[in-house]
């Protein structure tokens, strides 16, 4: 059979990995594939560093547009990232009938209900199992491996840089700056990390996990996302004390009435297999109603990792090429035509637990006045910690764990202490989730 | 389009939840699929439980044999178990022109390679998700998830029984008489045990994945199996004690001359994920060249748990229905003409960290005779721990973890202590893996 012929757009970190890999087990993955995969041309902004990484027998383009609509190539493999370039080439590729792989998850968390549908009435396959987690292939294990299940909600630790950056907070009880700038030195972090550290990306990612979860449309604009910049190395300890650990997680769980879709910051208890995931590494919790609970780990960024989700994808179009479009594995999971449009949940109704660290006077009636502003919005406590006063402090710590509640009532007691004479400083208020 | 009919051969725990989930999730599955999957006919032993299963829609058929090869089934399941009318009804659906979709683990492994090449002269597929590591999607991720890589070895906990055991006797210091009522006594043990806990079911496993990770025929008879019954609370303790876990793990190397294939109870540090999988739970850990280590965790067994992994194959099958057999999936992952006689390494040839346990006399130069054994055999020692004779004892418990060495060294060594008269009973030789 002719080789399956590849237009590489990009050269970078994720291009070259997909290229040395190809190159270097190529013959074990036509073993697999029944059929060679074959970079036929490369695309890239430096034509030179694309010549060297691919040699003379590969074709250099300069347009991405040529290329993506070649008759000499049958798959455009898109690791430009951006959402300009790609999503130009992406769609002249669709349009001119040839499958796309991508890893480029800003692209289709914003771009993807386009892409998709235009996908769709082409015929098309537009696979991205590299845009979530890596190498980890837990877009095929949600959307193929349990195809049987009533999704319950997923959470994923999916960015890297902000698993590293906590995960250093923790081991060696750094501040968040301090540990940024490990995360950068050791090149897990960009010189502008705000896309990881703000949740964007986590945000990305998930957006794309709850679509093919629950068989709805992207929705990037309605995803609830805080970052861990202004986390404080204090919170981590304290929640070590009461049993916990603190991840940044992409969490969207469905309910009768709606979708949660949230990225934050959160406490879950440390004997969590979840809970032990640390440095870069990604890891992605799913439950189902018959499977029950499954866990998927491994690297979540990287040259090669992500080239190995990018190279499963194309040997699924490689089997898949000559197959009526009806018959393959949707994009989304779910057949086009099924998809739902169940709503988001806005986060004042979204329920969670809660972790609150107050800094009050050291004096008597402070935790009555507290305790009661809690009593009076039906909010339980399930664990309180009042640290003693430090020496010559007038002022003290004190930790609040509150049962299950709806964000909304928190945020109303919460606003209610600020207003005590006695509430020193901004309350600080992280979620918690049992993932049981 | 028409809906897939689906001969469900067996109305037991795993039968009875594929009819449950297949009826409960049909919008949602369907939804995926984009064509319905019916139970048409269902043979069981006992018509009657059969028929208060499925009801009145559902025909119940006394010969397996004939609603194998009816014309109102497409896909035949297999959840009967054995290897006697378990094959003969797989056999009979694969000539008739049917796929076959497993949970058969004990038939594959020891039939498998007649099957698979039966099914492809017929084209039709034979898939056995179900069969390993019940509900983790881990043949589909290690089959089409990693295609990409170079796959190095594969390490699993793949026998929920087994791990629940060694759990208990950890956690609550049981012996492992104990701790295997105990686990009779919460239906996670049948009342023979033996498949579970000499290591049977969890090598009927192994053979398949090592199949499908480095493209060779089933060989179930080339696994060395050892079990757990020996195992005593003793050793788990002082692997504590060293910071490693005892799990039973099956494991599987790719060497340049050949391939490790081997199940048996196995020393892993504390601190790894994998080391910490409690209860009945499973977790398959895969390194492959391009991605790094992967882990998938999850219930590897129970009755929707496996119902899950039946219907992912279900839908998969439903989906390349149309599709030419020669773009389908492999069945082992390798195209059929694809598979390599790779040998088997005799497990002399195997190298691995040793831990040894030695009951010595408590007297002068015990430890010279036994380093000098160990140094003649070129066995480096990587930690030692000798503890204070118990008191009004003149004997005492000696621990040696050696460096990496091939096992026929350390037999040899060990047939040397053996014969040291103040070596006073058996040797106890465990093997230890970083899963690094």
């Amino acid at each position: 059979m002719n080789p399956i012929r590849v237009g590489l757009l990009g050269s970078g970190i994720v291009g070259s990995g997909v290229f040395n890999v190809l190159k270097r087990n190529r013959v074990e993955i036509t073993r697999r594939a029944g059929r060679e995969i074959v970079v036929t041309q490369i695309c890239a902004r430096n034509l030179e560093k694309a010549q060297a990484l691919v040699g003379n027998d590969v074709k250099v383009v300069a347009d991405p547009i040529q290329m993506a609509t070649s008759a000499e190539v049958d798959v455009l493999v898109e690791v430009i990232g951006g959402t300009t370039i790609s999503k130009q080439a992406t769609l002249a590729a669709i349009n001119a009938g040839k499958a796309v792989v991508t890893a480029n998850k800003a692209l289709l968390a914003s771009h993807g209900n386009e892409i998709f549908a235009i996908a769709r009435t082409k015929g098309v396959p537009v696979m991205f199992e590299a845009a979530v987690a890596g190498g980890i292939p837990i877009i095929k294990a949600l959307r193929e491996g349990l195809a049987a299940n009533h999704i319950e909600w997923v959470a994923g630790i999916i960015n890297g840089t902000t698993n590293f950056i906590l995960s250093k907070m923790r081991s060696q009880k750094l501040s968040f700056e301090e540990a940024l700038k490990e995360a950068q030195r050791l090149g897990y972090a960009e010189a502008d990390p705000t896309f990881d550290i703000e949740g964007i990306d986590a945000a990305h990612k998930l957006t794309l996990l709850s679509a093919i979860a629950f068989g709805i449309p992207v929705q990037f604009s309605k995803v609830t996302v805080e970052g861990i910049s202004t986390l404080q190395s204090q919170d981590i300890a304290y929640a070590e004390e009461l049993g916990y650990r603190i991840k940044l997680l992409g969490i969207t769980r469905r309910h009768e009435n709606g979708i949660e879709l949230r990225v934050h910051p959160t406490l879950i208890p440390a004997r969590r297999l979840i809970a032990n995931v640390e440095g870069a590494m990604n890891a992605v919790l799913i439950k189902g109603d018959a499977v029950g609970a499954t866990l998927y780990y491994g690297p979540g960024a990287g040259s090669e990792p992500t080239a190995s989700a990018i190279i499963a994808d194309l040997v699924d179009v490689t089997r898949l090429f000559t197959a009526d479009p009806e018959h393959r594995v949707p994009s989304l999971a779910f057949q086009y035509e099924a998809l739902a449009d169940t709503p988001i949940l806005p986060m004042s109704e979204v329920k969670t637990a809660t972790y609150m660290r107050l800094r009050v006077a050291d004096e008597s009636g402070v935790l009555a006045d507290i305790t009661r502003i809690l009593a009076d919005s039906n909010i339980s406590i399930d664990a309180l910690l009042q640290k003693e006063a430090e020496d010559g402090s007038s002022e003290t710590d004190l930790i609040i764990l509150t049962h299950v509640v709806k964000e909304g009532a928190v945020n109303a007691a919460i606003a209610r202490m600020q207003m005590l004479r006695t509430v020193k400083s901004k309350v600080v208020r992280l979620r918690m989730e049992e993932l049981s």
